[in-house]
């Protein structure tokens, strides 16, 4: 199997991209060394473009991007894609509104992801982006399908595009890359101001209708039309 | 309502100085993808200079700054001004000494505005620059003036030029808007500190007459004259 | 008073050093917005060269550096010297082998200030650079020798090049500003590393011969001859 | 002793790689001033390339690196090699499968070490690079081969790239210098998520077979073959 002609330039585009939202993580300190990864759905075709496995974020190009099937096959690309892939793929094989996926080991929503305890609703951003208390995941071992599984069972029982995978880390989604790179720059954020604020006292939680309220609006008003 | 010709330097001189402190917020980590803004007045006149919406820190530029009346009504620019124009707006027609207003959910602030606990004056560089503890306002919703309100009725009863709104984060005024960004970058660092340090222990606090002192000089001869 | 021929090389050459090193501050993460200052001495000339009070690290150059006297006069620039140079002068006249002194209010070192704790000497880093605990230094108000005094104190009972000072901040000094500004650095990375590990539990202290050991050695062994 | 004609290339390289590796200690943010080394060794020699003592990192060039011997005697550069020579020497000796040693005293690292704690394997990330906890190698006094000694022991107990010396701060191995500062990286990165999710509960250990099942996938089947 390769890229047809007629979807050549959107793939050439995805992979520019997502070279680029890669940046995003290293510039929100979200990742060290090769830890992370960002992947974008073809649209329309059932193939992904995702970072290789193991390069460092200074050497990724749209060049070094590979492209993939949504069971992780390669597709077109010289390098290993990212041993997350499968991850990946599950989720658009089970999502098909998400068309962009990330994963990082952020400090702050790895260490709730360690705990095993969701981060609660406590503030308006958290409202805003997550419509609720950010979810854990179960524990589950790369390999197989299971990570895959339990991301998108966990994201199909609330409204938040981030879940903590237990004693592994975030994975976000998104309707396309920049949204789901959005939403880990933002889980890490909030894992940070919760964590902050707990650690000298209890917080007083947003009362549900406020939480409908405020994520309503962000969803339907905030930023450009 | 059009910008009038008389004003139109003026305007033009607050477009760069506010998109230029969106800098400062950026590298300060005051704020991370789009979540902070900064306005300035215009002065004499019944207009702010603002950031705006969902725009990120990268592109903005003194073209992308939108102006508005003080009750938050587009009047120059091609873009949809912040969501929280109507707070920053609300502030400028009530408290007429204030020509600058920053928001921000940074860290530490932002954590002791969920725990709903002032930031008590046990440094000197908190009763220099706020003359006291920074105080918290309500829990307000987006969407009326009560965020506004809020934020004036709290700073009405302090020294403070800085406000930790309930589960929401700071918001800081200064006679212009380089001394609400000063005063954006000075509560989130003596926040910071005062939190680190209350980890491991009671903070004594200072003496109301020094608080006085210090204040005193730091407004009256700091810096050049 | 004026600065003679014969010291105006010498004079230059400390402005270029001590604008430069406030470039350390900022990288090392030390300072906000003005909230610090080096100073180096003139040797053998009861001069000092200093940072302007309130001007911001952008803009530093050896051009705007002041010259004062060892009371803290102006002799040569443009602008008013910072309001801490009470504080080094009184250091530079009690402490003839001081050739650099720093002051910041960086988070951790005025963490432990805060509660009047001095840091324990628990890592070899702070045997071989502090040669024992970092000690605290009194309260003390801006605005005649106090500050000074309290340094001075402190330190000459020491062998400590850094001190803190209650409810305000971390003084350094060094045999000449560079000195002064490692003892800045250096103070603010123990006393974060010292405050993260007594988080989670008690912290064995280092033998007093051990760190006899390691501070003879660090300051007489270590580095290019 | 002088380096041969034959390896002059290699070394040459090598100059240049432990130059460059440098820069990763102080864009992760894990050495502050000069307080920390890379060292690689010459393949097939007894010779190793290390940092100098008490040069700022800044400064440093492949024409600064220093070439000594594996008993830490200098052989080709002109300044002399970093204080920590004689550790790096003695895990040369001694681990023949040992390319390349990193010590650096990066924050969260230290604070275990100053506890005298080993990092449990509660991340999966800890489980991929490290096979299990972290250990934590003796106190040890710099001057002879106490420092040496206590990293070999403690490593050869252990599938660790990593050893926490005891109020000291971290160690690490690896094939090459560049793994070395990989261990060096993901340890700091590790110590502090965990050290975070200590701070509000207790966490789940993972189970050993899990362990192994992660260890031996990362070391065997990431990145690109």
């Amino acid at each position: 199997m390769t890229v047809s002609a007629e979807v050549r330039d959107t793939v050439q585009r995805l992979r520019r991209t997502v070279a680029d939202l890669h940046g995003e993580l290293t510039r929100n300190g979200l990742v060290i060394w090769t830890a992370g990864n960002v992947s974008a759905r073809v649209p329309d075709r059932d193939l992904m473009v995702i970072k290789p496995s193991g390069v460092s974020y200074d050497e990724l190009t749209e060049h070094s991007m590979v492209v993939t099937d949504l069971h992780g096959e390669l597709v077109e690309g010289e390098l290993a894609p990212s041993s997350d892939t499968a991850a990946h793929a599950y989720v658009y094989r089970h999502m098909p509104e998400v068309g962009g996926v990330v994963h990082t080991h952020s400090t702050y929503a790895t260490a709730w992801a360690a705990r095993g305890e969701p981060i609660p609703c406590v503030l308006t951003m958290i409202a805003d982006e997550f419509g609720g208390e950010i979810p854990v995941g179960p524990f589950a071992l790369i390999g197989d399908d299971s990570i895959g599984k339990g991301i998108v069972d966990t994201l199909r029982a609330s409204r938040s595009p981030a879940v903590l995978m237990r004693n592994h880390g975030p994975f976000t989604v998104g309707k396309d890359a920049r949204a789901a790179v959005k939403a880990a720059v933002m889980v890490e954020d909030v894992a940070r101001t919760v964590h902050i604020a707990h650690q000298l006292g209890q917080l007083p939680a947003l009362r549900r209708e406020d939480i409908d309220r405020l994520h309503d609006r962000y969803q339907n008003v905030y930023g450009q039309r």
